[in-house]
């Protein structure tokens, strides 16, 4: 009971650092724009919280973006944050796309937990911590009407996620199955965020992409009349 | 038993009315690009029941969107509707925005309400209205590849949405407690719709917009290289 | 029992052929814009898989989307397929349309299918079926940041899906009256998948197009002056 508690208030701390950075992130998106402080703030929320409530919807408890009030007011003040810092947030070089990376890897850790917690089967959880990490971003650039990172960003971006929620289904599994204990768990949580964040960093610092389909120009057919 | 059937009574006949204002303005959308009957029809259909579709996903409840027979036939007959009377209502300066207004004020108090008899807390059942209110026209958008309104209109549309919600949310509040019957609350809930299409048609008459966010020149960071 | 088992390994193993289907159109859609392999991976998946997780949503139950191994590593297998292979399909004439086409049919009936199997009204089951078989293509499209096909297609694209889906109710609840046993039932719902396909392939092949919204240069208003 005391390590689940525990466990929890961990996880729970990781998801409110991660909905301030997504809603900042979010934010940035909008202010960017010149969109309205309304605009800035509904941003923020539905990519902060939009990925959780995906996540939510699909498992069948009732969302938390809706119905926690400390990760609302969070969300909601990293919009308002924004509306005032966005001038410094953008001068740091390297502060969204590093922001964008932490959450990305807090919310693929924290969403997998969340659905081995409930129950759901290491495939389901992985697919969950995917929906969690990268379902704000599609809502963002939905909303902003671009088509999304996920599908644009030709570095590793959904790479990075992917391996994040695996590692998390092997780290909670050994601790359900007694190989390590609670501590140990979350320290190697917390090295699945560094990993998650170094691999998205390097491969952007270093340009580093994931191929596209395979380049052909013989085209095996029987028989049918080729188009030029 | 007698009250709170009266009472919904009262929520689902402004259901219905919104419902049809709601789709009038989907399909308007579609019939202005050119779209065919098919694409009006759905249009309407989404942008009438999409944002209660999305409202009773996240409370656990089966979809009305989907479910209740009247609905589903008013989002069709709205959209049948305007394939046929479009240039009259497009000739009547002011109809599609005072049409929006409505249906985003009626759903508000719908949207709430609803979500406060199935038990949601005070922000949850704001959250819902806000959803039911807005969901439809981010849906309108998104499908005919737009920038959502809820983002890019300067005018008030979500700070009338969230006025409305939260005024309802109180109103519902005080006859749970006792401190007004049911009578007033219905008052009071018309007194909220015409409020909040009051606070929209003022803000686009005379030009009222949300700031955005906050301009400065000067940016405060300690050390280091400013890029110009 | 037996009939039970046996009528749903049938619609099952149309589930499959359908995902294949639609993640092979989702990844083609990706292929052809230049996206990477995750991008075109991504697109197979939530295009084949994203109609009937809507629709599990909706209906309440765990999304097989996320949930059965068989039918996600389907829809991986499609991506990863494509991304070899697509000179090859591209090369063969209508094989993307009667693809889709193919994969629309076979979703309608399974959709419509299982929401019966869940104890939905008709009306729910088509609207359920149509969620299923047009809501992949929703997702593709706004993915890739294009008006999705079921509202700028001008030929029968909605048509033959709605017809798909009536149909099935009609067969499923001859079935359950006991008017047909399971053996007609699976013939019929073949010809229903045969039906839709032809009815979406001769629509295109001779440019059958769904009317718009109704032409008229005169405004029938009283008083109001009109704009010219």
């Amino acid at each position: 009971m005391q390590i689940a508690w525990a466990n929890n208030a961990f996880l729970q701390v990781i998801e409110y650092i991660a909905v301030f950075c997504c809603g900042m992130v979010g934010g940035s998106a909008t202010v960017r724009k010149g969109y309205d402080i309304t605009a800035i703030i509904i941003a923020s929320w539905l990519t902060a919280l939009g990925g959780g409530i995906i996540r939510d919807v699909m498992l069948g408890v009732p969302p938390v973006g809706v119905n926690d009030k400390g990760l609302v007011i969070t969300a909601l003040a990293s919009g308002v944050a924004m509306a005032f810092i966005y001038p410094e947030v953008d001068e740091l070089r390297w502060s969204m796309l590093t922001l964008d990376a932490l959450a990305m890897a807090l919310f693929a850790v924290e969403g997998t937990a969340k659905a081995l917690t409930l129950g759901s089967s290491g495939m389901t959880a992985a697919f969950m911590g995917m929906f969690t990490a990268l379902g704000g971003g599609l809502i963002r650039d939905t909303l902003i009407n671009k088509v999304p990172m996920i599908i644009a960003d030709k570095h590793w971006y959904f790479v990075p996620a992917a391996v994040g929620c695996v590692c998390t289904v092997g780290i909670c599994r050994m601790t359900q199955h007694g190989v390590i204990d609670v501590r140990i768990e979350m320290a190697l949580e917390l090295v699945t965020v560094v990993l998650v964040v170094a691999m998205r960093l390097l491969s952007v610092k270093f340009d580093i992409s994931v191929p596209g389909a395979i380049a052909r120009n013989h085209v095996y057919l029987p028989g049918e009349e080729h188009r030029r």
